[in-house]
């Protein structure tokens, strides 16, 4: 066989997500994609759960171009307010998120993505989520 | 008896949230809500799940006021972005919210409320979560 198959990824720098196995791109296409409406930033809120325990692991950011590649690699894709920049989850440390469903609420405006939380969990601090402090006595305390 | 009771209550109009025996309020300071990190609109959001079996109900948006309502009162109070007031959540409809944890992220910029729903859930439309519709082929389709 001479011909090249050329992936169906959406860029190059999404090569790496898609070349795992546990990777489960979620098909879409610009009507889907419609139904979600971004803030005057460009912006949804994402709201990210362990799709094993329902633990609530960490709240980012989407715009439009994080959304698609987040469908189309089944790896999360956030846009970084302070960095002004795409990350891809985990790309760095190792503590990828694996996609298992991307849902809209009924306003289109947030967003819940499920997914298989790899390494120590979803927190730069270390701790498994990002909401990890709570208001009032500590528990048992 | 002759002496009257004044409810600790922040204000009149948390009264009757308070009057329920499954408003369990949350004590907090000024120290306390200087972790939370409010946008440029004054507001964060907050993601609001079932502390029984961990569904994702929710996100609305609390400004200062509100979250001291919530945490004084037990019930969940969001500023209406659309509508710009403040709306105890099931005043109206009945689907009320008890809290029973109000958590913040690592950056204070978001906030995780887990709560007992009453009625038939926390969406208008009637569903009990507001994310009850996904990207991709429908479940079992």
């Amino acid at each position: 066989m001479e011909s090249t198959s050329q992936a169906s990824t959406p860029d190059s720098t999404a090569v790496a997500a898609v070349s795992d196995d546990r990777a489960t791109p979620i098909a879409f296409d610009d009507d889907a994609l419609g139904v979600v409406k971004f803030d005057e930033h460009g912006l949804v809120p994402a709201v990210v759960q362990d799709v094993g325990d329902g633990a609530v692991l960490m709240l980012g950011y989407m715009n439009e171009e994080s959304l698609r590649r987040s469908l189309a690699t089944g790896r999360t894709w956030f846009w970084s307010r302070s960095r002004q920049e795409y990350w891809c989850k985990g790309e760095t440390s190792g503590d990828r998120q694996w996609i298992r469903s991307v849902a809209y609420d009924c306003d289109g405006d947030a967003l819940l993505v499920t997914v298989e939380q790899d390494g120590r969990g979803a927190c730069h601090t270390g701790e498994r989520t990002c909401f990890y402090r709570s208001f009032g006595p500590p528990a048992g305390g």
